[in-house]
């Protein structure tokens, strides 16, 4: 059993974190999917099919660790698993998004089989927390897509064990997921990454 | 005869619609038209020339199936054949919406004549009715522009007679039509088609 | 003597479309300045400096044909014979419209000393006054810059007398200059004109 | 000692510029910094790590020309000295401001180290103070980046006491710096510095 005010709290941070995302262009045509952690046994994630820009009541439901509903008839999005393959893991991951920018998209196409985007010298990896110079390396590492998620689920996993301070990853064609100790702090992952991806793209339109 | 608070709705679906598509920039300076079905038999349509961030009360008019107006003395869009050779196609066809972005009009510019837009391996072709991978192939036909509308329409009714799946087509120069079963379905394919659009683009800039 | 009910209506179509170019992004850090026929002897006119996002009641004063101030202890903007040139060119001219974009300059500095802009196939020229099919050109020449406006004045006046049915003109590294019999065709004009510039610049990314 | 009823009116114009800044993605993901002075003695700047979108009271701290803070238990921004340097070298800059764009960051790397960025024959560089025609040129140095902010703020106090009619400066990888007599003129600077910026990269994409 889970508090149901603190549902209703982190419900109400993802209608925010959705209109917000969906303004920026960063969730188009119903694509995409958030959730918060409600305790540690429970998730709070959107309903599949939602038009991302007008959550409303009725649009966030419940979930377990593994991914079940709790108390309720509706039908979880079906990357259910790569967000709590996310909080099993990270045990103070609190909020979870995923994305689908044009940029993130663009960028994950480009990238080669088997390679990773690598940021280096720019002052804003340092709003990824635990990065405190511009000396250092954020790498996103790209994974193929697949309607499979479970056999994706098991990829992210095994990367992120062996790479926990990174803070996100892209799917081939797809997008972005990323995650933070509060919604607020993965806001902030989200808006650092599309800066990012979007440097990397202005900068090879004129050094392509 | 028709239902007259039916025909208020839909209208009502239509304001909004431009409302969102010229504030997206996708309708600029008076360009684009935008229908909805009233019934089997009766369509509402965008009466010719008006600002479509700024329809109001009397900017949205009825016609039947052939096109000719219905208690109006309005004049409806030049390319309102173009909008009725889809819902005599297509029955369960609720609204059709006909845009100018800048994105559609370049790219339309750049197709060889006969050839068309393919898209596959993104996840956001999953937005369109019946699409449930990205490893499909969405097509996109570009057909010439011209001021003789009777002749495009029979040209698009014969291609989408043999491609009922696709969603949409472009016109050189000139635009996007894009229709689904309800007005929300039909956004979101003018959604998702900007977005493959503008992903086409990026990637074209980085690798001309 | 003009009548001061109108100079208020024009001011307000004024005060209206600098928050709406200002929010496009083409009139930025106090550059642009806009006008609008009172009578057929008076204009009211932007005060120099202004920003034109906050246009406020004292932000918009009265100058005769020659650009002379009337009622009013205010300076006008320094391009205010390019206004009256036109206005004094065209009598059935309501509203000139001069603004800033990164497009216009771009494209302005990159056409070739003694060449013009023409578009052609674009169905949206049809947003231009007297424009009925996209076989048609329109034509935007660009005049070098100057601080000394009254021979750029003159200039412009000269080209017009002979092409009165082009719908603007572009000033190199400057901006755009437009007009219309109202201050909604003033507008339709700059937006057509802006996705056309748009266009341009798209495809030359895509086709270097 | 300051006057406080000063402080709130300074604080609010800093309050309202991250607003504004935030808005137009040149403050993303809790990243800048923005001042005003209260009086000879006295500074008004941003708390650290706040999100700029989103500043409210209690989030804007005041500082001495040292840089130290002044009746807070607040820990003001990282690059505060940046900020003190400009006050103490200019008693007439009554704002600075510092953000982080895409923009100014992708071109602050593209520059060669050594060489700064000139522009020339754009109207918009009369934004600046003291510019009276498009026939100058407008000179950013661009310094390289470093977490230690002491030396960072020497070199940029030796570069302008030698250059003081210069608007602004890069940080590699960073971002902009400029000022102003007011904070009106300020968000003018940054306003044209970025329409300069986004110029120049339009340019460079379509001749690289």
């Amino acid at each position: 059993m889970f508090d149901v005010n603190q549902y209703a709290v982190v419900a109400e941070s993802i209608v925010n974190a959705g209109r917000f995302l969906y303004g920026r262009g960063w969730s188009p045509a119903t694509s995409s999917n958030y959730s918060a952690r409600i305790d540690s046994g429970h998730i709070a994630i959107t309903v599949s099919g939602r038009h991302k820009g007008q959550l409303a009541a009725g649009d966030v439901m419940v979930i377990d660790l593994q991914g079940r509903p709790v108390q309720s008839e509706c039908r979880a999005s079906a990357e259910t698993l790569l967000h709590t393959a996310l909080y099993q893991e990270f045990p103070d991951v609190g909020a979870v998004l995923h994305t689908h920018s044009v940029n993130a998209t663009v960028l994950s196409r480009l990238v080669p089989a088997g390679e990773l985007l690598a940021f280096e010298g720019y002052e804003l990896q340092k709003a990824f927390d635990g990065v405190e110079t511009h000396e250092s390396v954020v790498t996103i590492p790209v994974f193929e897509n697949t309607q499979n998620i479970e056999t994706l689920a098991e990829e992210t996993r095994e990367w992120f064990m062996e790479h926990p301070a990174q803070p996100g990853y892209l799917i081939r064609g797809h997008g972005l997921y990323t995650w933070g100790k509060t919604m607020a702090d993965c806001l902030r992952h989200v808006e650092a990454l599309e800066f990012l991806f979007e440097c990397e793209l202005v900068t090879m339109r004129v050094r392509p």
